[in-house]
């Protein structure tokens, strides 16, 4: 079954070197915030990356699937927080691992949701650890910070015998803010939103330890995180052009690139064929609406310094079609039939999920190695 | 391991009643129109689907990746054509395969990579079987019918001693016709693109037997396949909103779909939150260009019964939004916390790679089957 080849792309390559200096930074923003840190897992899907990624090797952490956490927990990860609302055909599951010793806290924020953590708490016998989702920007889920139902849920999980920890937010709209100024202004507002719910459920009798607030541009660019105890984040460990897009990082830090081989040319309009679609690359376009649209991907010679202005102008599903972005159309002799490049991914949470392992260069005093990733559910 | 839960969603489902019906309908086709079909096992790949779609257990049938071509080579598929121009590095894996039995078939588009088969079948003493790529439509890949160059690349693959079986064309421009009578134009463009090229080469003294032509809405709208041998197409088995938006089939024809749970709402937006985001789904946004913008997809109650107008609006990694695609906003207890819904995908190649199983519902006498899918590369 091993391919003949040493290396048949298109391939997932992961940039040991940029990757442990975007863990350095952001460890050293939490650290000078005065904050804890609970990575968000969801990117990378790996034990090996997870590991550089959290304080120690039990976590914190946060995760987007339950098969997650059973993976990082079957890892020896059990400080964990599943972040998206809970489902209550999936209380059953959470309170298995809450009993295997995974303690996993679950997001809601509705009364209704409350009470079949009640029905559940009666069910299993767990009392679960439950966080109220606070909604801080309009952008998918939460109750808002001034909202009278912010008090029902809490009400309606201590009916249920519950135990509160706390708030969490998420600001994702902070990833169509327009300056690094826009998106420390979303940083206050997240910030705000948290705290003030968590003053509010304090006032009114409620421990709410934990004030989780968090994504990779409001973590990179707060100014304060006064009361807040924690901060989730994610795609920060890889970076990608979404992120170099709103300043939140250079495009020299992105540390996840997909290894492509040219398969042809259209010679008269300047195309040069590879065999990397958007299958590998995903079809997001998360740059479309920035300032610099790249199109499925930045192109980057095999050494991994990107060649100016070319892009992935369209994908088919196996086949990537690269081309000047503006200007003069590339001259495709500097690629000849099976050149390497690699290609910057708009999003890595997405690009990354078309592979089944990552591909390590640069790691310290290590050989390469391949690290699996989990996907699906 | 094992959820505790049956069901735990997103899940990807499958109406094995529908897919019959598309492959009756497209085999009725091919029939008709006196070719062959060559499925495409890209969309589908497992092989329980891929069974159903081709002719004999043993093909024939094509591929998009050569990891596919392992898969369905070990599963008793014979008779392949990857149809992604070769890379050179990978000539040593398909050698390989044509080794152990495997009738894997190339393509190829240049005298280049002609020279680098040349160099391969000096190297491993295979002859290959090799297709010249044709471009119909100036979408992506091939040479023109009346390129000189064609008649290079087929000299050049005479000289490295390689089959020349034929031509091959995709006419992927047909995804973005506006109506069934220009899907049918770009059908007829692909066939003559195909015959006339197959023609010069015959004219020259090639012998080209193979004239292979296909997408799924130009197989659907073809008048004509005169001089056409084979027919490939892949999405028609299960069909999605771009196929229904370009009335290559019906909303009800798709066979496809994502189960989802309903985690929350945002009440005064009228909106729905599914458990089910972009990486259920996928990120293609294929029908954001056509007449009807389904959003992220067209959501459906749990009888698969499309819900007047509701679609998920957008989208994050785990959570999807649904709301009403136009006019007053849905209302919310129409889909209570826990509901399930079935969501039709935009493009089922992309949604389907997100998973790795299939949910099989409405077998012929058999019970509800798990199937499982290969991805990756």
């Amino acid at each position: 079954m091993t391919p003949p080849t040493p290396v048949e792309t298109p391939l997932l390559l992961l940039d040991a070197q940029r990757m442990r200096r975007n863990l350095a930074r952001m460890r050293e923003r939490t650290d000078s915030l005065g904050v804890s840190l609970r990575p968000h897992l969801k990117t990378c899907k790996n034990i090996d990356v997870a590991r550089r990624m959290m304080s120690t090797a039990a976590g914190p952490a946060a995760v987007s699937t339950l098969k997650e956490a059973e993976y990082f927990f079957e890892h020896g990860v059990t400080d964990l927080m599943y972040c998206v609302g809970i489902a209550p055909s999936k209380l059953e599951h959470v309170a298995a691992l809450r009993r295997r010793g995974c303690d996993l806290k679950i997001v809601l924020d509705s009364v209704e949701a409350a009470r079949a953590v009640g029905q559940a708490v009666r069910s299993t016998g767990e009392r679960f650890a439950v966080l109220i989702e606070v909604d801080s920007d309009g952008h998918r889920a939460g109750v808002r910070a001034d909202d009278p139902r912010l008090l029902d849920v809490a009400g309606a999980l201590r009916d249920a015998g519950a135990s509160l920890e706390g708030v969490m937010t998420h600001a994702g709209e902070s990833y169509n803010c327009a300056t690094v100024e826009a998106i420390a202004e979303m940083a206050e507002r997240e910030r705000a939103a948290a705290v003030d719910a968590a003053t509010r459920l304090r006032a009114a009798g409620h421990a709410a330890p934990v004030v989780s607030v968090g994504s990779t541009p409001t973590a990179t660019c707060a100014r304060s995180l006064e009361g807040v105890t924690e901060v989730r984040a994610g795609v920060y460990v890889f970076h990608d052009l979404v992120m170099a897009g709103l300043q939140v990082c250079r495009v020299g830090d992105i540390a996840l690139s997909v290894l492509a081989t040219v398969i042809g040319h259209q010679r008269d309009r300047g195309w040069v064929l590879v065999d990397a679609g958007w299958m590998a690359m995903s079809r997001d376009r998360g740059t479309a609406r920035q300032r610099v649209d790249q199109g499925y991907g930045l192109v980057c010679d095999a050494a991994g310094e990107p060649i100016d202005g070319l892009v992935m102008i369209d994908a088919n599903q196996e086949h990537g079609i690269l081309a000047s972005r503006e200007g003069p159309a590339f001259d495709v002799d500097r690629l000849p039939l099976g050149s390497l490049v690699r290609i910057l991914p708009n999003h890595a949470c997405a690009t990354a999920a078309a592979f089944d392992a990552y591909h390590v260069r640069g790691l310290d005093g290590e050989p390469d190695a391949v690290w699996p990733r989990m996907n699906g559910w």
